[in-house]
């Protein structure tokens, strides 16, 4: 048995679909290839709002020329069978790119034409510095989809720490009449934290990497006998082995990704690293909240 | 006898306000120091809408360090004054810096931070040029003030012509659902189009800026013979003299503001220049369609 659920293709069928909502409105972005970390997205969506949209769009401006776009997994059919039977979802939007980049698309920045958003001060560090144009993608493409679906709340999950601080400085500072809503990263039964891009990685790879999350908790049992960031850095760093290849690990205060020296009450501790997978490295990414 | 018109100080009052109009809502944002121009656009607002709201802000984000913020004309009182006798508008947003800049703002670029909004491909040329940061500026307000105002129609002047296509971009390329409405010029008797910034201007130099016009009226004949485009910019400019100063004369394509070789119906005839003023120079754009 399947419920009905709305598949919205064009602009003009949200703002019709959403003028006959006349109670509050969840709204769940996503790239597709659901997983049950969407899942909790949605289930606490669908607990706090009357209705619930939800987006399938992998957007290409958050991704550079040299990334992985193309092979970004892309499970249409299986997500809308999730969405469907799962979940009493009210619509999907399943945009194409000309939908949301009327005026275009294409990776390079300097040859890109219309309009971007760009969150300065939480967008430049830790995943910026390897992806500087990643945030100015997914600041763009969150504003267009909050200006078509207007919901009352937003959700986002914490795997994606710096994401979810750019998203409430975009939604604060552009007057967007929206509560975001930050929910608790879900973690496979080793401990990674779920993403689409887990995919890639062998299940070899995948148990490895349960390293990641477990030198996290150690380095938040090393907080409670010292706040010295540089201290409890350290200890995460010792307690990560091959095949983890670690690109950055930093304190950062809550709101405004600013390095701390001195942890607080609140600051994130990230994450990133390489992995190998069939053909090259996969990046992870973790956090978690002090 | 004075209508009644709302004042409304604060983000949250005009999303109260709005919430009560249950039909089209018309929307001029302004600087301030209202003139027959702006009077003009929110005349044509009260006639396509059941309400119609003006906003007043000196938007910090659209002047360089070096420009005229803190000496442009700031005029609240008289403004008001305008608003409540002459015409049936029925609420008047008067923020603070704060409430349109809750991160702050400093006019150094390189120094801001929070969300800023950039329209690529029609912000460089023209008054990008001298005026690096302006549209960005624009499009930032714009956006925070259509977010907040959420109207079904937003007024421009045509004199501000690279105003007008890199708004009609941002409300397109973000998928903002208001109608961006354009309206002629208006000009003073000798011909000059209205600016707030022509208070600058003594007497003597008003009659003399009324070149301005003149020549572009005679590049419009000149185009009735010669779609030529350097033909036609020649002619403007042997028709000014001392004491005007042309900084730059264009024939642009209408959407994207492309330099033309060949003139077309439509495209966009614009000047720049600088005219003396007391303390140094004041700049002066106007333009015509063809």
């Amino acid at each position: 048995m399947t419920n009905s659920i709305k598949i919205l293709r064009s602009v003009q069928q949200v703002r019709q679909w959403r003028l006959q909502c006349k109670s509050s409105v969840g709204f769940i972005p996503t790239m597709g290839a659901l997983h049950a970390g969407h899942c909790s997205l949605i289930k606490q969506s669908i607990k706090e709002n009357d209705f619930t949209v939800v987006s399938i769009f992998v957007n290409p401006s958050q991704f550079g020329p040299n990334e992985d776009l193309d092979n970004y997994p892309r499970t249409l059919e299986k997500d809308l069978e999730i969405l469907q039977n799962g979940y009493k979802v009210d619509a999907v939007f399943v945009p194409k790119v000309s939908e949301i980049y009327p005026s275009g698309i294409v990776l390079d920045v300097n040859q890109q034409r219309g309009t971007f958003v760009s969150v300065h001060g939480c967008s430049e560090q830790l995943e910026g510095v390897t992806r500087p144009q990643f945030f100015r993608g997914v600041a763009t493409v969150v504003t267009k989809l909050l200006n078509v679906v207007q919901p009352s709340r937003i959700y986002f999950g914490q795997k994606d720490a710096q994401q979810c601080v750019v998203i409430k400085n975009l939604v604060k500072d552009l007057l967007i009449n929206t509560e975001v809503r930050i929910m608790p990263t879900l973690r496979e039964s080793n401990g990674l934290a779920m993403s689409s891009r887990n995919e890639y990685l062998s299940k070899e790879i995948r148990m490895e990497s349960s390293q990641i999350y477990k030198a996290l908790k150690i380095g938040e049992e090393k907080y409670r006998q010292s706040n010295d960031s540089k201290e409890i850095i350290d200890t995460i760093r010792q307690n990560l082995k091959d095949p983890i290849e670690i690109e950055y690990i930093a304190i950062s205060h809550p709101d405004t990704l600013e390095d701390l020296e001195i942890a607080i009450p609140g600051a994130i501790v990230s994450i990133a690293v390489k992995v190998p997978k069939e053909d090259g490295k996969a990046r992870l990414i973790d956090n978690i909240i002090l």
